[in-house]
């Protein structure tokens, strides 16, 4: 099926060698590539959640917790400790590494948040199906923040700035915040994460926003048939067979098996270039290699390093413009706060 | 000699007991406590170093190497894991913990960034003169980031962003940044992190900016003698004579013995209702234990649970405005960075 659609992305692609570059755009779009809404309001729309709504209130409570790292069993560990937005939203190494320095046991790469509320699923296996419910696991994973609810629920409601923010946010004078609502303002602040570039421009039918290399870089990609995966706002985020196990340098995932029917997410190619290393186990460290490894496995087609070289330019425009964060600064321990247990 | 000027106080504050507050303002003063200065010329000039001048453009890189976990080993270890701008410039836990998940071998805490630029000498043992000596240690340190001078220089020059911004601070356009300079511009961001307070604003002269009740405590501060060695801008930072051994229960420092004539640095009491736990080596979390221990021990008299109240409020006034920190974006690593090891 995915080389069909590949074939026929290719068949396109020659038709429209010589067409416009207004012929690329539609390519683009017909292949399922779809920008970030330029218009404030629609994007506000799209990254809403009915049931969890985003307001300013739970994003500035958000960004707090999604930096604080009493969160944690450990005292020490955040959520951007490997969810760092300074690089990418990832942390830059192999396997994710949480508390007593313990390695993600099926040797899964942390994941960028950037972006992330664009996924259909969260999590390699797509377990789960929002931020929110995503946001709960990685506090309680013994390998990661390794917290239980009650301690997450005794460090908040024992520092009585956090208990009246949560008050404030939710208009409940009386909210005794509850780890839910923890993992709730955490996913709203994620939800904010949003990094345009110029690839939306572009989408967005700005003709020059990219470069002449970008441009052919983009209709490589496409004739290739990496969109048949990498499509949608986030160039990635929806579950696709993958060969968890065989030859391949990302082999290596430990007893990791995707989903039930052995689907893994794809990931996001958007700041693509900053969350190195690549794939799922984090085994591959240039990108040129990440994309013709992917031709050969995922498209049964040999990507030359020509074809790599103008698929990696653009990338380079996929590297979008991070939300200014100022850096929060976290309301004090007392004598109630639980105090850290680093073993 | 600190028994006979601690008596010396108390005998003024006998009989300054029914003064104006203009007579606590004077007494602080006499004691050796000194403000922040208002004045930003007057502050530009006393963080600045003749021989690391102080400019924006070495702050701003400054900053993004202080957030820069890539400069340790592991890639997860930055400045600012154990000196946490957010938590009021520390970690805390009880002794510092890196890389591979190691606690400090003389469990040594990690005392605050804030307002260090005031401090006479770095590190408890005091064994640093300046922060662009002290930045040197930590990086190296194996229990901290763990990293090689090699190792840092291989990294930020590997990355084009970071050798332009060296380039142009320091207007060498053909600049290769060494370990120094590393170390060098993260000092001169320390540089800027002084946190002025309510209790600056009194000392400056404005009567009004305490409380009542903060204005007991800082009268029995003086009164029983703290000033002696919580003093100057810093309320500390000065070597003093500590017990590192005996049957108390800071007693618990490893094989740490204070400098070459036994003295330990005395910690900043700025921030100090952010920085639990206490001491050099982290073993008290109660503000009132702590001062009431400090009085048995280096003072030789009893403070009451009344009086470590009062002193525990005036500690309130001496929370500050930390400085406004937007996150930095890092910039991307590529083919040439060293990867991370997490060995």
């Amino acid at each position: 099926m995915i080389k069909k659609v590949s074939i026929a992305l290719s068949m396109i692609a020659t038709l429209s060698i010589s067409a416009t570059a207004g012929g690329l755009m539609e390519q683009a779009k017909n292949a399922g590539l779809k920008p970030i809404p330029q218009d404030s309001l629609e994007l506000a729309k799209l990254i809403d959640n009915p049931k969890n709504r985003v307001t300013a209130k739970k994003v500035e409570l958000g960004k707090k917790l999604y930096f604080e790292p009493r969160l944690s069993k450990s005292g020490l560990i955040s959520c951007n400790t490997c969810h760092n937005l300074a690089t990418g939203g990832v942390d830059g190494v192999g396997p994710a590494t949480g508390h007593m320095w313990t390695a993600n046991p099926h040797h899964l790469n942390s994941p960028t948040v950037y972006n992330a509320v664009f996924f259909d699923k969260q999590f390699w296996d797509g377990r789960s199906p929002d931020l929110e419910d995503q946001a709960q696991g990685p506090i309680q994973a013994a390998p990661e923040m390794a917290a239980t609810k009650e301690h997450v629920e005794a460090v908040v409601n024992s520092i009585p700035e956090y208990v009246k923010e949560f008050q404030d946010a939710y208009e409940n004078p009386k909210m005794k915040p509850t780890f839910k609502d923890v993992a709730d303002v955490i996913a709203v602040f994620e939800r904010t994460l949003v990094t345009p570039s110029r690839y939306d421009d572009y989408l967005n039918g700005k003709e020059d926003a990219l470069t002449k290399e970008e441009k052919e870089g983009l209709k490589v990609f496409i004739d290739k048939g990496c969109a048949s995966c990498h499509n949608g706002i986030a160039l990635g985020g929806s579950m696709k067979p993958f060969p968890v196990t065989g030859k391949y340098k990302y082999a290596n995932v430990g007893d990791f098996k995707g989903d039930k029917s052995g689907m893994v997410k794809t990931p996001t190619l958007r700041n693509i270039l900053e969350t190195r290393p690549y794939y799922h186990n984090g085994a591959v460290w240039d990108i040129k290699e990440a994309i013709k490894i992917m031709g050969e496995t995922q498209l049964g087609t040999k990507i030359s390093d020509d074809e790599a070289n103008k698929i990696a330019t653009f990338f380079g425009a996929l590297t979008g413009k991070k939300p200014d964060v100022s850096y929060p600064m976290l309301p004090a321990s007392n004598n109630n706060t639980p105090k850290p247990n680093l073993k």
